[in-house]
């Protein structure tokens, strides 16, 4: 056995712990607390497994989903969660986040780290099945917890129907069925007074 | 689209948050508050595919594997967390179990609910290539973070080195080669003295 590929491993997989204390500006669906990443990144590939029927394409591997459900997040373990609505931090969030991928793919063996970054960086870019598919997931699992607490972050961002229009043309792309559902909330949050037409 | 089918979905994935909420006693590796069933789901997937290389048959499945791990926890929504070092409350754990399986896959359809409580049951039993390697990462993630915290977990149960050995024999049988990592936290600690000869 090698001793530096597994010491590499397990330093990888202590620092990951971190993912448990990066907060999101989404709550628990309860309205309790917010939300973390290590939450939401399980969240997030149990919906995947779950709503896989609805994918786009018979290409999408949700094997593959899954493990970047895993990782999607990580990167924020050093350059923080950017919230969705908020356009200036929105603005260096690429480069900030390719620091923190050079950062955290680098504690990895290299194969396993390059294994890893590349499948990070294919869910960042969603131009393939499997990264269309994930990134519907990652935009409706956030939506549901946010219409059940009566629209918290689109209160917190001040958001109009056509932003959370904008933000969820993922979902009408990777998951095509569930866009009726999408529809529904939006609608209903309006109705009920906590999203601005 | 089968509307019935799909609101069965949302619904088990809107119970699902609250994962997040059942509070195991392993604390945070930095101490700062008991984990989560969401984040250990989580961290237990992360840490099986990062160690997968070390199972200990080439039948394991990771797909299945990451499966296991996001649903394994999951009966704990009604049943909580029965404490590993508890024995009153291990005795009937089986059967709060069983109960609480009946009550959240019965949540889903009737091939889906099938599918997965089929998943639990098989991790639950520990006889298949995939549930062993599964048990044994189940084991590995908790133990890191006790370590990290001085023992928090073996202190509340007052624990001696022979039980963590016992608790500890699924590593040794899903990833022997992580055996001598085990070994060494467990006398370091002895060393340190926040774990009982």
């Amino acid at each position: 056995m090698d001793e530096r590929r597994l010491k590499q491993q397990l330093t990888f997989l202590t620092e990951a712990d971190k993912m448990k204390t990066v907060l999101r500006r989404t709550l628990l669906a309860d309205g309790s607390r917010p939300e973390n990443d290590a939450e939401h990144s399980w969240h997030f590939a149990l919906m995947a497994m779950v709503l896989y029927e609805y994918a786009y394409s018979p290409e999408v591997d949700l094997f593959r989903v899954l493990k970047m459900a895993l990782l999607h997040d990580m990167v924020e373990i050093y350059a923080g969660d950017t919230f969705a609505y908020d356009e200036a931090a929105n603005e260096d969030k690429e480069a900030r986040e390719r620091a923190a991928a050079d950062r955290l793919f680098s504690l990895l063996p290299a194969d396993q780290g390059g294994e890893y970054r590349a499948l990070w960086e294919e869910f960042d870019a969603m131009q393939t099945p499997d990264s269309i598919y994930a990134a519907a997931i990652d935009r409706f699992q956030p939506l549901i917890n946010n219409y059940l607490t009566r629209g918290h972050t689109w209160k917190l961002g001040d958001v109009k129907k056509s932003k959370v229009y904008k933000r969820m043309a993922m979902v009408k792309e990777g998951m095509p069925e569930l866009w009726a559902v999408v529809e529904y909330m939006i609608n209903n949050a309006i109705e009920q007074g906590f999203l601005k037409e």
